[in-house]
């Protein structure tokens, strides 16, 4: 799915500096019983030679409204992906998910670079 | 009581994350006075090789109900009784307990495997 | 069920003065899952001849823990068990309860004395 | 729509008292985008002969997930419908709309049955 | 007990103007349990011809700190003797409690004079 | 300036509902000192024939982006220009504008259609 | 100490509207200690013929800042002040003031010019 | 004063895990001005053989409200009692005070066993 | 643009000590689009000789206003210019920009003084 | 200036603890337009042979009311004349000024006694 995901060149590629994403209109299906799922995905990372265009990842996000998939799965596909995209320096994507039967999960990935130096 | 918990394969075993569960509709029952006391227990965990299934952990926190325990045991057997169906690589569990005479009680128990290399 | 509650004779029944009393530690069963239902119970009153004694009140609340019951008839219950033990002159109960399947529900009955002047 | 609501007896008809429901994870489509909407649909109501079942209508508002509607036309449809399905005493329905090029919208609808005596 | 309290001269009788004090170090023993109770209390009045002196309010209230008595009976209290020494055009005194046993308390009790014209 | 707000039939043109919209990103600039001036534009209106179109309005709002205007000038201006091109049956704007010398200035106006009926 | 404050024309003299000022930046001295006071004055206005000019209004304020003056003589002198330099249809002035001692006083004082029709 | 402090055994001597009780109605008397002084205690410990019973906590700070005792003294004080009470493998005792003369004050002490291997 | 940054002698240059400086009324125009963003900077810095005066900023960051720059390149830019107005021992710049098609971005950028000692 | 600041013995000097004392009401002069600026005060610090006596700090700080001092040049001023007065084991001063021209000036300065072993 990440073909979806564009892309446009870091303005500052020799510093490394942070970006912030916080996307919280997230939702899929819960592949078990069909019943939708709603959540916060923010995104954190370092950007190495491209940054995320924002209406591509709102268009990226946006596709899994109807797909069926658990929320470990799904934190850990938007890095995926992401990190797939942008070849960032690091990333941290987290999925924060409303209760459900009075049960709050948040999910917490991470990814880094192997190369990077510092 | 750990025989409750079911558990899923985690879906990315080959990277460190971090599942949070956030379960603020606690109750069990003071072993002294008979009261009920209510709390918030707040899972924090890296899986392994399987991940807690949510509906499970539900009836598993539930069981408490009518069950007579101090806060710091049953902080502690939930931490005992979750390492012993998961084997995460590391895990929290705090108990966030209501005012009793005006005093409000956490407490906030952690396990790290043995073998964790880094 | 109004039998467990306990009066004490009102120390101002020549004033109209309102007592809330707000008890958030509220429970009782879904008749139709078996699974826990948690609430906030809050009374507001204007006392005639007696007040409520807050022990016997917490005791009465605490007998719901095991008990069956939907929303609307819990609150509309502890309403017609309260006006029958306290005979006040006016009393509301509003039973908010925790959110179940991301929708949340709160109740709102009121009782006014029939020959309350004005 | 309005087949898919089911209703239960209300349990107290001789006194007028009143429901909220508040459902946080309403989602629709935009019928000009076809961009999704997020928002919270918020009933308050004065139950006659029924009340509303809320599993129903769980599954009622999930219908409107892919459905392209307009925030003024959602709100009042859901209270033309609840309104069909319950004939409460009186009724509103709150839409509250997350912003859309930094502009938030709520509209608020009301329903007040003609022969209400007070 | 009033007479601790202190006045000094409306500076503008002609006017109806409101006054609120909010005194959130209120502690006092609870005549059952010998336990301390603790609380705020929030006076609001209309003046006439005097206005009550802060310093003596503050040791008035302290004076509650060792003495054994209900809620309902000290707001009451309370209202009582400030309106013995300050006659307001109108006073309303707030005792707003700390939880016990998981239950929190409000008394609100109002003076309107009797002569007031509008 | 209202030649660009533009409006769409109202869909229940037969029932009175509100209509609120918050535009939190409002700036003009000073006609005194040409510094800018944030603020926040309320809008609340109940429709007659028509609604308001939300991209209209974020332009129609924008263009005092560069102009010289008060505080209550403006928030009559936006009053007057609405009521111009949607005719409500009532509105209110409400500009809520940031701190300058220390000092927060709100200003409230309201429209009511002459023949409305009640 | 009213010469220092100056107005402006009001730009919709025809509409009865309300304007807001909030200066959380008030202090003045205790004249009975010589220590400071601190607070917040909140100004809500309908304007006849003219406004007030901010920035006179926060040299106005800032001339009580070395000046001794009780709590209630200041909100009643402001009003007093600001209703002899605008003669506005109605005016309240609030004044917030700290704690000392641990009691927190508000003062709220509200003018209504004699012939306003409605 | 510590030989009201009562313990009872640890539940799970082996793991080093984290109490933290919060006593938000603690009151004293400051030495100087005879006047009560309000504030909280927060305390946070690694027991070792024992854990502390809140009930007698609870009549140990109780027997504060009427000693004279400065802020920094009455949160040492409280650290070395438990300290002797428990012997802790470490603890920190934060004594939060309300404003006095517009000034707020905090406190915090820790301890930590000498023989703490890691 | 730097050229309009002014700067003042340092007055503890001999002490390290941070100055956080939080400007909320950011906004620029979005250079694909033509559309307004709005956001917060923050500005963190260890001064070495000099400090930015206030004033010259406020009309440094007013000059972005109907500048066509995206975020992440406005928050580098904002770091660079005052890096070489000021030379500070190290600087963070953070730009929080509001919600665009629901989604929130932040950008954080860092310089260390290539000589810093420790 | 630090001739007012009083101090008594520190009660427990072989104890490394900390103490934070908050001032919400500073208040000085700008030196370049004579307006007042406010702020708040946080001194965080470890004592060794004495601590400040609060009412002597409350008057030391109210020494600034009608001074002409910048932020950056009133926090350090504020630690060195505590620095000198208590010979504190290590400290921290924070100003955080109100806002002017919108933006927020928060200063932090911090102290440490060469000799502190560890």
């Amino acid at each position: 799915m990440s073909h979806a995901l564009e892309t446009f060149p870091n303005p500052r590629p020799e510093r490394d500096y942070q970006i912030e994403i916080r996307a919280p209109e997230f939702t899929s299906v819960c592949p078990m019983t069909g019943l939708p799922d709603f959540g916060e995905i923010l995104i954190r990372y370092v950007p190495d030679a491209t940054c995320v265009e924002l209406k591509s990842l709102k268009y990226y996000l946006g596709a899994y409204r109807n797909r069926g998939i658990f929320y470990e799965a799904a934190t850990n596909q938007i890095l995926d992906d992401l990190v797939a995209a942008l070849r960032p320096r690091r990333m941290t994507v987290t999925g924060a998910f409303s209760a459900r039967g009075g049960i709050t999960t948040t999910v917490i990935a991470e990814y880094m670079a192997p190369t990077l130096p510092s």
